[in-house]
């Protein structure tokens, strides 16, 4: 099970969330917790909008929590709106080109969970994906064709269709292959001015989603707490797991729901999986 | 252009033909030559028959001159059989799974070359791949697919056969997509009883392929060799340029021929394209 | 807190205790325990005596449990005594030259613990290897300091000694410095013939140490299981943590206390830190 | 031997001097050129002053040529002081903590040459490093020590009698230790407001070192070239070789000579090697 979290609000360090919080996602990284049978050690990636359109992509297959580089980068950049990742493989290598965030463009794409039965469903997976999106798939994970089948289905004319008509693409492929719960995920995506994310699982159990509090209910909940006082207004977090232990400023997305963050904006819409027509 | 060579013949350590020659793959891999552009420092591979059926396989996505781990299993390994690469990334990523020689099985491959055109071909080559082979596809290479095509086409079965015929579906496929000389490729492969390697472009220019004299011939054009001295009689070298500038060491294998090497044999016969049926 | 392992006995392969018991030595490094605060994802090396009289190193920097060269090499190789360890960085870089074992000619030798205050000792600890060993110091781990100041003290002729004076001059060091416990140590070494180990700490908390039960008694204990069938007599197994929750299969070694294994024996001897002289 | 480049002007992001020129320094890493014997594959580091005091430093032991995360970087960042290396490793071995640019605090620093016969050496500079810079030699370089031999010599009060003081230093040891020419070097240091270059070696053979006309007199030179035309007035380039064979853009520094480069500075010193007093 892997982690990640995304950012949208006034700029900050990611420093501040990656590496301070009592439970930030670097220590989520090599920490052990109740659900989390093995470590998120299998490489890590930290997309993030800066002067440019296009995201900024950096990865690494090494374990995050010693990773230098990722340590500078994370208090050198100053940004509005970032995802960052941190990996346990289930079965595909560890390798950059198998790190989260995945790009196109404009858009980036984190993803927690798998798919069942991937290493059969793959090659229908990936014969699936539009032939112009074809030499942008450069990894072999399954995390990565969800993102290019959602952008075949139309994610960047309509986020949350296009990623509930590929969740209805793997539970159909999956229904066909006799695989009783295809489907495990939590998304985040963004194309560098909202954030969606998305919770949603074929069987009953289903990876967590949180998002924090608006900061002005923080304010009055924490008076005290520096932290708070200079996020702007508008600032949300999202994350597979809660970075600290502060009551009430975490709200858990129920399963079978996405997210829409924007300027102002934090919007609950049901997430239902439908055939790609 | 990558470099490679394979040896057949009495157990010896591979280093005695990866570093102690005046001109080793090793010493290939980073020193400048007249028709070599850029150094093969985009990762390496090792290759060899030892205690099981199935070859052991060694990657780094490192260059292979400062490896300590190849320079100490150069020493310890003792084999009758390997293969070595050493690679020079023509725009897919490095990367341990992009490494050769490709594996399955007791079958391992190792490439040289490349198909032109391949971010528009890899596509239908990737289709075209048998499905239960497909799991076996673990990194994105040209080469890895030719290996996987191969096989598709017959290669356990008949190795000269199931290479000529994924070299005429190249052939086909570039002709199709207008692409001019689609294939260029030096090629070895092994079962770990035999060698077969073949030299083939679909063009006039064709990568170089060399293979050893006789080690009676050699001993008596060198009597003072202590190289020599001890490689048993049928001990045959493969190598895409020669390890040494020694004169009637090294035959060159005509373009559009394969050589089979085994037990006392060292065959050349006609390498010929042709469609898969 | 690292993890490590050696064998002495019969020629086996590296995976019957690597990967194949139900708490391999590549399950303790990502599998949570009770006392296992981080994973231990920081590298690893696979020491062996092969052909050779040195022994063959293998390292990577990258985590264990995700390696496929060393689950290629764990089954290729077979081999009569072997040390093999993972790491979990305390502060030093993770890096191939900060893995163990650690070598010098003949001999080998790994860590469990740590130096407290090592970043204020080191200098100290590096000015008093012997200059003829210095340029063999290629890290900058404790453990590779107490490896050479083990070597200066005279491991090569007296195993124990040696590693005494060592331990004696790390806690004088540390007492200089007012530093209450410097020394925290599981450490294993052998020479290819003998394997020996110490389980040592400055205060009242020290690492755990186990070796296996002679065959004999474990095929009386577990006449079903294969496993000891084929196993030879004299063959023993040192661990760091136990591989198999079997009752009377290991012994703790008390602290304070080293173990010396060589064909047929297994003696246990006090482990006592004296001033260098 | 190693490459490097050191900017100081308008701010404008590395890929300008990275990639785009026709002997761009990542060209230089990989392309053959009469004086590179072997090619600069064995790490690269970026240094960067952006929003902070402290420089921000990149690092990878991979070959620069095929590195994803530095091609994102150096279009990503914009800063107005850099030093990029890419390092041909001479002895020591290829990890993170050996790539240039290191740094201490507010300063970084580059460096192509090589301490003659440094092994036996190491000892004794690693030994006259004032002990509070000590923990902060991670790695194992002969380069490292140059800097913080520099530093201890009062490289932070006066950059050009550090360096000299460091070089005299050097200079007496292998004088002591019989070495004819123990050291050849080209430096960059900056402490983010200035760039201090120098040119030595204690042979008649030095490495080559160059800095950019200034703009104006190139504007005037290529009234058409789209690149000078944004670069700010003050801007300068130094580098271990020019960087495109244009005449006139290119100033060699003689032998014996540092340069020191400020906001509207560009001016010679002699370099004259002392002992330390």
């Amino acid at each position: 099970m892997c982690r990640w979290l995304g950012y949208l609000g006034s700029p900050i360090e990611p420093r501040e969330l990656l590496y301070d919080p009592e439970r930030s996602l670097i220590e989520q990284s090599r920490r052990h917790a109740p659900d989390m049978a093995v470590p998120n050690g299998d490489g890590f990636g930290l997309g993030w909008y800066g002067r440019r359109e296009v995201p900024a992509i950096f990865h690494s297959a090494t374990p995050a929590w010693g990773d230098r580089n990722l340590h500078t980068l994370a208090s050198e950049i100053f940004s509005p709106l970032f995802l960052a990742h941190v990996r346990a493989a289930t079965g595909t290598p560890v390798q950059e080109t198998n790190c989260h965030p995945f790009a196109w463009g404009r858009w980036m794409f984190v993803h927690n969970g798998y798919v069942d039965g991937y290493e059969g469903l793959r090659r229908d997976m990936l014969l699936a994906v539009r032939p112009d999106l074809f030499p942008n798939v450069k990894g072999t994970t399954d995390s990565e064709l969800l993102f290019h089948l959602a952008l075949t289905f139309g994610l960047e004319e309509d986020p949350i269709g296009g990623l509930e008509r590929m969740a209805g693409f793997v539970e159909s492929l999956g229904a066909a292959a006799g695989i009783a719960e295809p489907l495990q995920m939590t998304v985040g995506v963004s194309d560098g001015e909202r954030l969606w994310a998305a919770r949603y699982a074929s069987g009953p159990v289903v990876n967590t989603l949180y998002y924090s509090a608006d900061v002005e209910s923080l304010r009055e909940l924490y008076p005290e707490s520096e932290r708070f006082a200079h996020f702007g207004a508008d600032s949300r977090v999202v994350v597979s797991e809660p970075l600290a232990p502060l009551p009430r400023l975490w709200h858990e997305i129920p399963a079978g729901t996405a997210l829409v963050l924007g300027k102002g904006q934090a919007e609950q819409v049901p997430f239902r999986p439908r055939p790609p027509a």
